[in-house]
């Protein structure tokens, strides 16, 4: 989603490096005035590529709204580093955002995958205050240090509520990401938490059909100030303009989750191993 | 919970009524500090009286951490107006409060007890701009329109969940008040609601051992930015006055949801009608 | 601003009576994006009428970004009523807004002109307990009692500070409006308000050049936690419609403010007056 | 103000190093309630140290509300670290934080005593993606630098508001702190933020009588969306052991800023040195 601009688009300059990210809102509708603008039109509306028109991975491609959806990028951020704000960065650090974490506070984020390792780096970028990552596979444990997280729980070591229990004194924490979309998860982020806790949900449920379930104790019944969130991939010039000033300023470096390149007749390739998850792939890069 | 004070309270004249919540947080704990008062050192801790100390029915009681929990009551409100600040209003407004409405913005709230009739009358004192009131019993229904409701959805003519999108265009609405417990009311909120609305549980969902449940489409599969809130009973003198201010300025007036008076050798047979919900009653008064 | 459309309009039908907005979002520059909109592309520049572009007196006239800057009128609101959201409500309303009130809290709205009525309106319809008015005019003083203020207070006589503080019991209001544009009503705003307290302007500061001034001890040295805020006319389809459904229920009705009905050949009449404010004018209605 | 505890403390170990912010709020008077600890029982109340009781140099001294105010200090933190929450770190901080500022926005720090360079810690902290630091003492340049600033701008070079708009492309910053005390750099924190920015006053204004000056260019009229926010010094339990954390996790480290170290015995010195700022002092530590 990274193109050189020819000179068709006005206010841009010929050759200048653009970034588009995964959702483009229109900007214009009752949904985007009213702030949601990942759902553009309706419910993930905002998610134009693939679902509703022609995606994005061709020479030439239409660029809704493309005012308020193309982005330049600096000259000393590399592709490499970009492409990673139009989807993971932004959704991960949505994640982050929607702990409504106080300085210092302590935060646990749920699975490793590149969401949640940007949602970890998110965390660690608000200010919090202990950070603790759940994982087991070692190379994204070492990824979680990287970023930020404080404390690894491997949940093959144990249940990972009772460890973050013990972590934290009995008392849980205030706020928990949701970065795995899976049943079991979404629940142990209710427990995990304390009274007045915040859970996150950027984890996609819809390989799973089965409704996701509020245990009642975690719950305290309804009322226990606990509050729930979700989002999808916030897109828009203004929000990809500064996650790149998080990248040029050397705060954050993502290319590390960039553990496989391939070239672009490689692709069918690439996303066979995004499906396998094997050979210890976390992110490619896609080259042209 | 209204109260003739002796002379032994500093800072309040002898004989002067006052008003004491049913939830009396210490103001000082970390849950406390943190804004959480109703979770005041744990989990629903703020509700002192009968699950930690003795009852408030005696004719002396123990006020917890009195300095920010006893409220002088002005002169002209009533004691029967005042007494709904102690629990209803306070809880039925937390409820509107944690749609986040925006003015104009369009509301619906589950079932016209009296937590739901307050909830009504609370999202209408913050501008909503129509409230959608789910209510059968026709005596709910009336005051549910008197205390601001636009629109009545009676549950016993179709399904709520269709009878609120055809009145809102198949839309839904801003913000959903779940003032029932009950999981299925819980559902039709998430049902209810647009992509970026809120639903706001004040229900007591302490009757059905059952997880509540949530329904993947109605939530965007974790990602439709809608967000989900709890609350138990706020407290404290500050916002208690708040409330009684409301009812001095004749902004409201809730005793018309008093549809009993009993003696205090009646109060038995008063929690009875309660529990059976018979004779029509919303809420008894008890006079001492 | 009032207009029947022609065909040419897509998502209209011919003959819909639409709204636009005085401030015209394009909802799509860094400073839409990030809420901002009345600040379109700098600094006050959603107000492109009259400043940026040919004004809207005209039969026929531009509208920036339609799609998201008409509305639509429900035939149950008068074009005498709908008017009023374009400028009057919307601004008086952030004005309310800004006040960032609490349900039962108090307010003083300096000023019952137009704006400062709305103003009024606005706190009403949030939940303020307890509304004061600044006003010396007899039929503005009526108009902002029937618009929701508890208390009217007459600059002539006596200094309004004082006279604010008196009500209070000494303690001062939570949030104050400026709705004058004058530099000792915004200092007032200041000395009225309680540690803490909220200073909201929606008064026009240009046709004094001074600066305005913070006077240091009602600013507590710069530590009070007061706050102070300016806004500028929001616009946009979204907001309309809400103000709108406000009118269409029947909860506010800004039309007693139309104290003069003028032809469209009177216009210039109609100025004169709104400039010397004879004749007890607050608004005219101009007709076509 | 920090301390070994005797035995009779409830609640802690004897021998328990502890610490007390110099802000100790009762957290039960109406201004705690609402939120505003440091203006416990009105306008600065919170800050009872030296105004209002006996100081906190003695062997022994009270701690109000001590369930509220005591924090017990983590192992891994010393002393020279810890003493730093009591008032910089925590009055920095919150002159960052009310710049509520989104992740990769610009941020500018006028001046870089301790508190400016607590706030440019916490705007780093925050999320900001450039901080732009103002300050011409060269030691201080490199502490702001060491602590996240991205550019110095040295007011003795050039104006300091052109060379922030020059530095921001003539768009001027997100969010300005205000650590200075001083009416012109509070007038410059206007002129740099955009429309929508808010200016964040930490600085203590009582040393100059002359009210602040708000140039009306600058704010729009009144209208441009910028806010202006104060804050003295947050104190409490909680907030003190969330930057405990951020200490212990090894986040920040204030201590660089300790150029001198004294003993008791040498405190006039040492408040001698403060008030001449001689010597290149920042920060003195007094040992007991």
């Amino acid at each position: 989603m990274i193109e050189k601009l020819g000179s068709a688009v006005t206010g841009f300059q010929e050759g200048q490096r653009v970034l588009v990210c995964a959702v483009t809102p229109c900007y214009r509708c009752e949904y985007c005035q009213r702030g949601f603008t990942s759902q553009c039109g309706g419910p993930l509306g905002g998610y134009k590529y693939t679902t509703q028109m022609d995606g994005n991975m061709a020479e030439f491609f239409v660029v809704p709204a493309a005012a308020a959806n193309l982005t330049p990028i600096p000259d000393d951020v590399t592709d490499a580093q970009a492409v990673y704000c139009c989807d993971m960065l932004t959704t991960g650090f949505v994640g982050a955002e929607h702990t409504y974490l106080q300085l210092g506070e302590t935060i646990a984020v749920f699975a490793q995958g590149p969401v949640g390792l940007c949602a970890t780096m998110g965390a660690n970028l608000l200010g919090a205050g202990q950070i603790i990552a759940v994982e087991s596979r070692p190379e994204r444990q070492a990824l979680a240090k990287r970023f930020g997280a404080d404390v690894i729980v491997d949940y093959t070591r144990g249940d990972s509520v009772e460890q973050i229990m013990d972590i934290t004194g009995g008392v849980g924490v205030d706020g928990a990401v949701e970065a795995f979309g899976f049943p079991q998860t979404f629940e142990a982020c209710l427990r995990v938490t304390k009274a007045g806790g915040r859970i996150s949900n950027v984890g996609y449920h819809g390989e799973n059909p089965a409704p996701l379930q509020i245990p009642l104790d975690a719950f305290g019944l309804g009322m226990n100030d606990k509050s729930i969130h979700t989002a999808l991939c916030p897109g828009g010039s203004a929000r990809m303009t500064r996650l790149l000033r998080l990248l040029q300023s050397g705060r954050i470096d993502p290319t590390p989750m960039t553990t496989h390149t391939f070239g672009f007749d490689e692709i069918e390739h690439a996303f066979a191993l995004m499906t396998s998850k094997e050979d210890g792939i976390i992110k490619p890069l896609i080259t042209f």
